[in-house]
């Protein structure tokens, strides 16, 4: 199946201009922009965990499989360059499900002037396996990482939280523009994509900062599939649990100092709404600022790796 | 499990001095060498196709998964930065066949300087899949691609071929230093490794090239272990025809100007021998070279994908 697929797969492939040397050789050859430095992060997605295929067909896997990764570039704010593919197919599916993957996968791609580099496909009799590289590069404002937070920033989001399950978490725009615009006009200090959970994925930001995160659990914009999923018969949380814990919104926190943070809420210059939630703390740890002004301890939760 | 193994695995990895962001964020962040490009390759390798865990352990299947991809950037004569390493492991024994991995991946890491700047490690119900991806950088002699050769190079081969699968398919030496000293050293047109077999791979080389390669048959360096398989009870090659076909050797095939060959023949400048087995021609295809000095056609024979 490899040489007719790949055959196929090539000819769906623009030319991009920093991919020097593309699939088909030992390695591909990508230049970066001057003095730019490699950004590169990977997710592996496994069939029965990450997604099911019976369920969501391989175009919306391949969509996601994508857009998780040009998340984690999003939240370093840096500009997506080429991915690198690779997918171990149940062999009795395999070419339709490789093909359906990749017509999921390269709109998306497109979208972001992606390019495919390279990866490796193989058959076997077991699930199926999509493991993607993206490689980016550092823009003149330089990686934004999770450990710049510092106490006194704001802690501003994308977008709203919750209830991805109901779609969002397969159909969702990676914050890359958003990420890189942000960063450009303003002084960012940190941020982090959320993938596990709001308050999860705050509470790493506060961590690799060293310092501690106090949220108004008031401001913490609840999206509507919360509500929807919380009216659900049998469901045990109400829509700000939700908005906190449920994994996948791939939505941005940003921990900006007042004065960038206040003007990025005046200007509103995404197309998408950001709202200041809470603030940086010395406190380690994960905290609700009470309306009479106090921390009260709050629990960190979300999907936490098996 | 995540958590803990990451814990461990951190504190296994030395700082290196390119890697300006490691593990632990949502990205890592890799500075290469002025003006060098990004070189950059894939290997996929499932249990039950690639290697049967049970019988080889973890630790080989670390030191394998690594020497594999190591292997490609050799056969772009480009040096390794850093490498991600995704893991989807059975969830039964998931801790132990993750420590034992790194333990057989880290030595060999090592040893050619390369970090491990990421990846994803993930449990599910199915066998063990890896996932690694090799980031290397260009040296100033630049990429050494299949696609070079010209009618009239020679063609020359490091050490000998055959019988990989009695050992030598997962201790192997990954061919990077030689295939820099040679890049830097002589003037070489084309260059791949062999994966999938000396003859499938020669006629991949002479596909890319748009030429063809005519090998002179007695002049194939035979491996002891080609001996061994063909003496065994009930195989039906001999040992010559081991060495053509059988895959899994990670040699170098090099195509070079018959000015620079015969230098690089004389002076042996590597630990491994070097040999010229034949030269690049204008026929399209693989050919044995008679004692007549005619052309006859020859099967491309290895390993082929599924």
């Amino acid at each position: 199946m490899e040489a007719d697929f790949l055959h196929w797969l090539r000819e769906q492939l623009p030319e991009h201009r920093q991919v020097l040397l593309g699939p088909g050789d030992d390695a591909a050859v990508v230049r970066l922009a001057q003095s730019s430095d490699l950004v590169v992060t990977s997710d592996l997605l496994t069939d029965g965990v990450d997604f099911l295929l019976e369920e969501c067909g391989p175009l919306r896997v391949g969509r996601k499989s994508l857009a998780v990764n040009l998340s984690d570039l999003a939240a370093m704010a840096s500009r997506p360059v080429a991915i690198i593919v690779s997918l171990a197919l149940p062999h009795t599916t395999a070419l339709a499900t490789a093909r359906g993957f990749f017509k999921g996968l390269l709109p998306l791609a497109e979208e972001y002037d992606v390019a495919i580099a390279g990866g490796d496909t193989n058959t076997w009799e077991k699930g199926l396996v999509v493991s993607i590289t993206a490689l980016g590069e550092t823009t003149a404002a330089g990686a934004l990482t999770r450990s710049g937070a510092q106490v006194g920033d704001q802690i501003l989001v994308t977008g709203d939280f919750g209830g991805s399950i109901l779609g969002k978490h397969l159909d969702f725009e990676p914050r890359v523009r958003e990420a890189l615009l942000l960063q450009e006009r303003y002084e960012l200090h940190a941020g982090i994509d959320v993938s596990d959970g709001l308050s999860l994925d705050l509470s790493r930001l506060a961590a690799s900062s060293r310092c501690g995160a106090a949220i108004e659990l008031d401001r913490v914009p609840v999206a509507q599939a919360a509500e929807q999923l919380s009216n659900r018969a049998g469901d045990k949380l109400n829509p700000l649990e939700h908005a906190l814990s449920d994994g996948e919104d791939f939505e941005l926190i940003i921990a900006a100092p007042p004065a960038a943070a206040e003007q990025i809420l005046a200007d509103q210059p995404l197309q998408v709404p950001v709202t200041m939630i809470g603030e940086v703390v010395e406190q380690p740890g994960l905290w609700q600022r009470t309306s009479m002004g106090q921390l009260q301890w709050l629990e960190a939760r979300g999907y936490e790796h098996q």
